[in-house]
Order: structure tokens, then sequence, then C-alpha cells
């Protein structure tokens, strides 16, 4: 128990009769990220990996591409009344010429194209800002592969075996191995930590990976995929329009509901044995 | 089909082997809201009932409490390239004497407490802008009813059961009556339609009612149940540890994994009739 998980009391109701007893809930707290010293955005995030997060997030968002982007990350003073900090606050100091964002940078991410304000300007958006393109990465993957991943980081969830209340994300080779598993209360923050980690341990561009969500393949989801230079994104349920829409202009392949044997390809079939 | 659902081709592989056909997707585009002409926050969201949802979002975050707060809803002049607005941008203009929100409200909803960033921080955020109170609501609802709801929500979500791919919000009455539902691809989107609908048709406060959300129960979905003065939030998966102390806080009850006649209730027992 700690920050990650909670006990909460819970009275449970069911045909068997009523039930008093203690619950682990998943941990949820904000996080203000700051940019030299200036404030960028607040999520609200399961404590742990912060660093991973931060570095995932400005990854995301087109302000740094690789671990040297960054000078140094570290814990504000933030003070609760008792004087305990509450490890909520991070601060990120660039390296030298790379530029800190503009106000508002994460706000204005889908505003930012000439052609107004709608999907082909979001699309729009992510091409003009990554730096890889995971289109040209000739890597493949069999189905037999694919059809292990979701048991796969399911087995890597500890916090979601005892809260049922969090989303995954796991970055797997082309063959099957699980590089890292995060969770997180907010999807985007699964995967803003996996991406944070493969920056840290200087996997950006994630060339051969496979990223896999617990959940949907939202346009904001395929959106990191890209930025970090993914060749295949697989979800466990559906994806939007836009998602998919994305996907096959980047040269992405995206996979969704990855049930076992049965999947749906919805861009770039060609990494995907057959 | 339209831009709700939006009709993509797709490969299925299977242990039948591998299907060609043209699959439904949920639709997402960006929509930018504005105060006054000025931009607020963009969110992707799946198009319809956008109205709906700046009056919830802006009910959220506290900016207006009644229908009568907001003098007109608008789209803006938002011409894709080919000329066709692209319904994306809604501009609100606030009733004489209501306060347009200070620049980055959303951001800086849990940073305003003096006490630091942190999750009692969050809880008092919420305490300082609530204008209603679930506390004294005197309603109750039986776990027969409550039993009930999951399968009516999800009788009301056709873009659901056409893509798989939607989050759903309902607001019942304590008998059990569905007075509205609404889907989105983004979770806190779905229950923002629900509280812009409520807010229109003048039913908030919405004392006496319960809101059921598909998924999972966090800290922004709590916070949006208190502040539309909804005295019940049942959510059909876990809540976190943050909706849970808010929950408690502000008198609010709140019951999670909600499936059947099984069901947690994580606070505010006393209206749960037993």
């Amino acid at each position: 128990m700690g920050r990650v998980t909670v006990r909460r009391p819970v009275l449970t109701l069911s045909a068997q009769g009523q039930r008093h007893h203690q619950d682990a809930l998943a941990g949820e707290e904000p996080l203000e990220l700051r940019v030299e010293g200036r404030a960028l955005a607040v999520t609200m995030r399961t404590p742990g990996h912060d660093v991973e997060l931060a570095h995932g997030f400005l990854l995301s968002e087109g302000v740094i591409g690789a671990r040297a982007d960054v000078r140094a990350a570290r814990f504000c003073d933030s003070p609760r009344t008792d004087g305990v900090s509450t490890y909520n606050v991070l601060d990120v100091e660039l390296a030298v010429g790379v530029a800190a964002p503009a106000a508002g940078v994460a706000r204005n991410f889908y505003t930012t194209s000439s052609c107004g304000v709608c999907g082909k300007a979001s699309l729009d958006a992510v091409r003009l800002r990554t730096r890889f393109s995971p289109a040209a990465d000739p890597i493949t993957v069999t189905p037999t592969t694919l059809a292990t991943l979701p048991d796969a980081l399911r087995a890597a969830q500890p916090t979601f075996e005892a809260t049922g209340g969090l989303h995954a994300a796991g970055l797997f080779t082309a063959a099957g191995e699980l590089l890292v598993a995060r969770e997180d209360i907010g999807r985007h923050n699964a995967v803003d930590k996996v991406l944070g980690w493969a920056l840290l341990a200087e996997r950006i561009p994630a060339t051969g990976c496979v990223l896999l969500v617990s959940g949907r393949a939202s346009f904001e989801l395929a959106q990191k995929a890209v930025m970090a230079g993914i060749p295949i994104l697989a979800a466990v349920s559906a994806p939007s329009a836009l998602a998919v829409d994305l996907a096959i202009e980047a040269g992405l392949t995206l996979i969704g509901f990855l049930r076992g044997p049965t999947m749906n390809i919805y861009a770039g079939p060609h990494r995907v044995q057959r």
C-alpha cells in the first residue's frame, strides 16, 4: 500500500447479503508539469514513474525527441500543510538549444493547422510536429505473437489485479517480448509513462516495437505512437475513425479488438504476416 | 452514417480465416470551445450534442450554474478548405453579470488551493467552486432499481452497439427512469453532454437523480456530479481513491462495480435502501 493503491472501506451488496470490508483502490493525484519553472499542464495521474510521464508527455507534444534534450527533471518543493512534500510538482529543465513549448501547447496541438479546427487539421498537426515516421519500418509480426500480448500485459499489471481500476500500456518487441508495462488511472498517462521509459532507455524512435493499450485507441493514443516512431499500435478495444485516418496517413499499423487469435487490422496490414 | 459513426475498411483475422469488410467506427473530431470569442479549451469528442457539451463543461468548471447564465451558444465560421463549415468551433456568450473564466481555467482547476498540488487541494477546489451540494438530498434508491440501470443505459447506446467504441453516461430518476443518455469517445464528454442537457432542461441542481457512467469513476467524474448537485453516482467499473474521498467530503453517494445485483458502495450508503 502507498500512493499507487489506497485502501478504503466499502460495503458490498450481493445476492449473498451485505459485507463491510476494505477495498484496494487506484491512487489518483494531480501532477503539475513545469518546463523551466513555468507550469505547462496538470494531469490527474496515479503516482509513480512521474519522471517517465513527464518525458513521454513532452515527447508526445513534440517538445523533445531524445533523452539528451532534457538536462534535468526534479520534483519541486511543494509541501503539504504538514510540511511533507507532495511530490506532485515536477520541473523539467531542457538542454541548451531545445525550445520550451509555447504556452498552452497541449491545448493548441489540434489548432496549429491553417485549415481550421477539424480532423484533417489534427492529422496535419501530427505530420508537422513528428520527427520520426513509422512508415518505412520494415518490421512484421505474426498473428500468433499478437494473440499472446494481451495476456502478457495483464500479467504485468499488479495494480489492476488489486484494484480493477487502471488502464495499462505495454511496449513489446515484434517477437512478443515485453519491454515495459505501465499502469495509470488515465489511459494517456499510461502511454506517456511507457514512451518516457523508452526515451530514457534511448529506444526512441521505438522502431521494431508494438505498443499495446488495454482499452480503446483514440486519436491521441495513435498520435503518441506516431510521435514516438512506433510502427504497430494494438488495442484490446475499438479505435476511433480519426485514429484510423492518422494511422493510414502516418504509415502506422493499427490493430483493434485484439482478443486472442481474433483481431481487426485497420491500417498497415503488410506488417502482419499472413 | 455521418459524423457520429464513420465507416472504414477493415481486415478481420480469426480462426475462421481472414475477411475484408466495412466496419462502423466512432467519430472523433476536435471541438474548440470559446467563451466571448476567446478560446478556452479543445477537446477531442464525438460530434453531436455539442451545445450540451459546452454547457456541461462550463457547469463542471463552475463558470455557469443555470440555463439563464448563457445568452447564446453558436457555431463559429470555421470553414474547411472546401468552404464547408466544420461545426467544430463553438462560441458561448455569457449573460450579463456572469464572469468569463480566467485563462486556463480547466488546467488550473486543481491548483487554486493554497495548500499545494495534492489530492487535498483538488478536494478543496471543488468545495470552493460548487454552488450546489448533494449532501442534504434526501433521495434514496433500492438495490433492485440500481441493478437495472446498466442494462437500461446499454439499451440507449445505439452507437456503442454499432462501434463498440464509445463511453456512455445516463441520468436516471431514483425510480430508475432514464432521463437522458449520451455517448462519446471521451468519458468526460459523455458526462458533460448529460449535464448540459440537464442544465438546458432546467434540472440543475439535479436533485433526486442518479448519474451512471459506463466505465470507471475518476476524480473528475465525481467532481462533475458534485458540481451538478447530483446525489448518487454509479459506475460499472472501479472508482479511484480520490473519487471516493471527494464523494465522502461532498456527501455524494458513490457506487462502483455495479453489475446486476452486485455492487460496491464507497460513500453515502444511507441513500441505498437495505
